[in-house]
């Protein structure tokens, strides 16, 4: 049960990893662990976890530690993974079938309900169960379905406008691969950013600054 | 000219944001920008900005602000864009493909030399430009390219054992968007994870918890 209404970003950005990590142990058949033991696995100081999980609820017992499954389905709770919103993908060239094929959006808090690209021949197309729309059709299959998230895999340029008739659709989560500021233009919009080329620069500079 | 080497690991994720943003406004025309502007895109304080550049070196003059060629040039050398390391690929699945096809290396302080795959289906096929290779050969290639760094488009099981060997072959960096905790077992591997997942994760709790 969430407890403390100001919770830092830090700390939910790391709930997933504390989610993958308890995954990992009940897939070991471990029943129970401590903040030690998660330290040490996670790379973070034993009072950082005691910490991050008192933000979000009372798990753990003194003595005794916490429960892996209650945690870990606790976690998921707290995630909305049970619970998924509809989500559909605008932009099927290679990152959103690589995306679409690659992710398991059903353990994650989503359900992919619609794919839409603007190129004739991808229109029609199956890709992962889901035939291709053109994005003509948008705001007929958003009025239908009601999603709650789009993923954009489109170019920036084309990004604004489907932004504008997205929000104007009901959207209100959006999966960020475009380079548009979606925030900046849009501050009520609840948006994750994925920058693939932000980390691929960071991980240039660490290697030519040891 | 980078002046301070202990630089926080938050500050040096931003620069890769500086770089964009400062492409960003090359591209439109602009000569020179202040830490106040770069603060109102951005989202940061123009404090912060200004000890983030000032962490890296001597930018900026008091009421002139910063020349946004200069700047774009400095950031960009001290990420190691001009200088590329060769780097291989190692899964030419969905995920794969996506990345080879969508990434931008050069512009990105790296350059793909080479592309390994175990699916005998995707052996000797082409991948931008690229053919596929049997992981059988990955010790001649790596002996006769020298790559510095590779990319993990493959299973966690498979992880592992391909990283032992990728080590023994000289790779230092690693850009992995496989689940292995790679600097768990190898702290002195330079890694990059991407979690895209987690990402995704945390959307569904921000969008949970608004």
């Amino acid at each position: 049960m969430a407890k403390n209404t100001k919770i830092s970003m830090p700390a939910i950005r790391r709930l997933p990893r504390y989610y993958r990590f308890l995954y990992d142990l009940k897939c070991n058949g471990i029943c129970r662990t401590s903040s030690r033991e998660l330290s040490r696995r996670m790379g973070l100081t034993a009072s950082q976890i005691r910490q991050d999980l008192n933000c979000f609820g009372d798990f753990g017992h003194q003595g005794y530690g916490y429960s892996v499954d209650q945690l870990y389905d606790e976690i998921g709770r707290i995630l909305g993974i049970g619970d998924p919103s509809d989500t559909i993908l605008l932009g099927a060239g290679n990152l959103g079938k690589a995306v679409a094929n690659h992710m398991d959006f059903e353990t994650r808090g989503f359900r992919l309900v619609g794919v839409f690209d603007d190129a004739p021949a991808l229109i029609g197309q199956e890709l992962h169960g889901h035939t291709i729309h053109s994005t003509d059709e948008l705001e007929a299959i958003c009025d239908e379905q009601k999603p709650a998230m789009a993923i954009l895999c489109i170019p920036k340029e084309a990004a604004p406008a489907i932004v504008e008739r997205l929000l104007a659709c009901g959207v209100r989560g959006f999966w960020n691969f475009s380079h548009y500021d979606i925030c900046h233009d849009h501050p009520e919009a609840i948006v994750e950013n994925v920058h693939m080329g932000d980390s691929l620069m960071t991980l240039s500079y660490r290697m030519n600054n040891p």
